[in-house]
Order: C-alpha cells, then sequence, then structure tokens
C-alpha cells in the first residue's frame, strides 16, 4: 500500500490525499510532527533529504518527496492530468506558481497564525510584505478564474488541487477572500467533486 | 518562431535558453528589464498575469510561463525528459526543489549583492537566514550527488538544468562552494555537455 509521510492541517500533505481519496487508491497515513523536529531526524532524512512532509513511499520502497512530484506521479494516465502537452505544462505552470508566487505566504502567514502562540518580532516585522505578496497571488488566481471554470482546459485536474489547498484555508492567515468572487465561486466547485475530502479528514 | 521574455542575468531564463540551445530550437530573446519594471506594465500581464520573466511565447501566440513549466513543455519527447513514470517524478520532485528549497535562497542571495548596490536594513537583517537555507539546499544536493553522476537516472535532464542556473553562480551570492567536491564535478560534468552555453551568452 502506498504511504504518505504527513503532518496533519498541511495543506502540501492535503492535496496528495485529496487526489489519492478522488482516485480511489487507498493508503496508510502516517503523522510525522514537524513542530517537533520528526522529519529532521536521521531516520526520516533517509527518506526525504530535504527533511519535509509530505513523502510518499511506494509499494517498492521508493519515495518521493514535493508535493507537486506526487501528484504528478499519482495522476499520470488519468483523468486528473491532461493528456495534450500544452495543457500538461499550464497544469505545471500553476503548479509552480502555487509553490513559488502562492505557498510562501498564504500559507506561511496561515501557519504562523494557526500554529504559534505569538509570532517573533522579525516574523512581525515581515508579515506585512507577506499579506502583500500573498493578495498579489490570489489577484493572479481571480483575473485567471474569472473566465475560466478550472485552472486549466476547464476541467479539474491537479492545478486545481494544489491551489485549492491553501487557498480555502486562506482566512486562517487572516486573508479576506469576500473581495474574490471567481475564487470564491471556484472552491465551491472544487469542494462539490465527486471524492472530495476536508482538509481536517480522519485518516 | 518561440520567442522567450528575459531579463539577462537570471538563471531562471537561462535555464529556458540554455534547454533551446542544446535541443537545437532557434528563438528569439526578448530583454524585459525587470529593475524598471518593465514586467509589470499592462502590456506585459497580458503576457504573463505573475509579471515575471521568463515567458515563453509559443508561434501561435500562446504564452506559458514558470520556468520549470517552460522547460516541460520544451523537452517532452526528446531525452531531456525521461521516458518512465518515476524518472518524470524524480525529474519534477528536483525541480520543485530548485524553485521551493533553494532558488529563493541561493538566486535571492545573488540578486542583492550582484544587482543591488547596497542592502536595505531588512534585508541585511534577512541575510544570515537566507545563507543559512542557502546553505541547507546545498547540503541536500551533495548528499545525492554523492552517489550519482547527475540527478535523475545518471543521465542529464532537465532536473540538472534547473539545479544548474543558480548552483554555478552561487558565488556570486557569497555562497563557498569549495565545501562541496560533489556539487562541483556535477557542475564540470554540466559545463562539458553538447551545446552548453553559458549564463552571459550572446543572443
Amino acid at each position: 500500500m502506498l504511504k504518505v509521510y504527513d503532518f496533519t492541517g498541511s495543506g502540501n500533505g492535503y492535496k496528495t490525499w485529496l487526489l489519492m481519496s478522488q482516485l480511489g487508491l487507498p493508503y496508510q497515513h502516517i503523522e510525522r510532527d514537524i513542530l517537533k523536529g520528526e522529519t529532521r531526524t536521521p531516520e526520516f532524512l533517509k527518506k526525504n533529504p530535504n527533511g519535509r512532509i509530505p513523502t510518499l513511499e511506494l509499494e517498492d520502497g521508493t519515495f518521493l518527496f514535493e508535493s507537486g512530484a506526487i501528484l504528478w506521479y499519482l495522476a499520470e494516465g488519468t483523468s486528473f492530468a491532461p493528456a495534450n502537452r500544452l495543457e500538461r505544462a499550464e497544469t505545471l505552470q500553476w503548479m509552480f506558481f502555487e509553490q513559488y508566487s502562492h505557498e510562501p505566504y498564504i500559507a506561511v502567514a496561515r501557519f504562523w497564525k494557526h500554529f504559534f502562540d505569538k509570532l517573533t518580532p522579525q516574523q512581525e516585522a515581515g508579515l506585512p510584505e507577506i499579506m502583500r505578496k500573498g493578495y498579489a497571488a490570489l489577484d493572479v488566481m481571480e483575473r485567471h478564474l474569472a473566465s475560466h471554470t478550472f485552472f486549466v482546459g476547464n476541467r479539474y485536474g491537479l492545478a486545481d488541487i494544489a491551489l485549492y489547498a491553501y487557498t480555502h484555508v486562506a482566512h486562517e492567515g487572516e486573508f479576506d477572500l469576500s473581495r474574490y468572487p471567481h475564487i470564491t465561486t471556484w472552491l465551491a466547485r472544487v469542494k462539490a467533486r465527486p471524492g472530495h475530502v476536508t482538509i481536517d479528514h480522519k485518516h
């Protein structure tokens, strides 16, 4: 059986088992507490030298890390990955956008506000810039969704899963999604897909 | 002809035209000065709503952004992209690692030191953390390269191009690569590949 090493509440981990649920793939969910350093132990670094979740263990013991790579591996040949070259590249375009221009701001603001009681002075000082860049990413999404039902080819797929994970909990980082009508209706469309599970799903 | 919108000196742009050179694909190089805001104009935002280089324009006028997505598009069906599913995912694993855990530190330190005369007090305060995280990424690469000739399948490909771009100029961000013998020999192997062009190539 596939094994996914995860930290409950992580949007990056959620992406992988949301897809596995929708694909009907059984998996074993293995918790590693990043707040206690459980992904930086010598044992875990043998699985993922970068010391992060999610990490996927295949049935033959091979490990894959990076949520985007795990999604790609699982979705190949299914309706969640496009069958044409341009749409595959567009899917990756939005997945890289998410990891570079969206997650470092929207997920980080949420992580600080959701998991920490109090921010350090350095975090407090950096927060306005993080919020500004997070809103810039939401602006890009809103503009695209004004003329698209889903991110690529007007079909639900990996790009939607990748961007849904942290966007739908952006309010936990105090982002105001009421400014974004197209994002709001897209979130509802994603949530209504067959096999959808929520980020607080009990495995 | 393919058109690549780029800012000379950018490693992210370099990735795309290094691959195009090695594939023998002719391209038109179009400069956009990010320091002068030339990627945030209304005209440019129609090409790439995220306002960044590189942006690729296909012959039919379609635009693609995100260097990783552009590399994937260009390499599909060539020897630069693996023919098997696991190696494709491993390639993306290293490409996402580069964009999330490597570029934001190694490229940013270089950008600040290479393109700015003087850092702001906020940049100065953030620099030690950026250097620490950049070295952590180099440590992950060194560990992998201790037992691999190239990043995936012991064959030169997209993951090597993605990681070469900013690693080979990491010294411009004052990273000391002499600590990394395996990275150093891998850089030389990449540079020796047929069709290699340097980051200061005149288009």
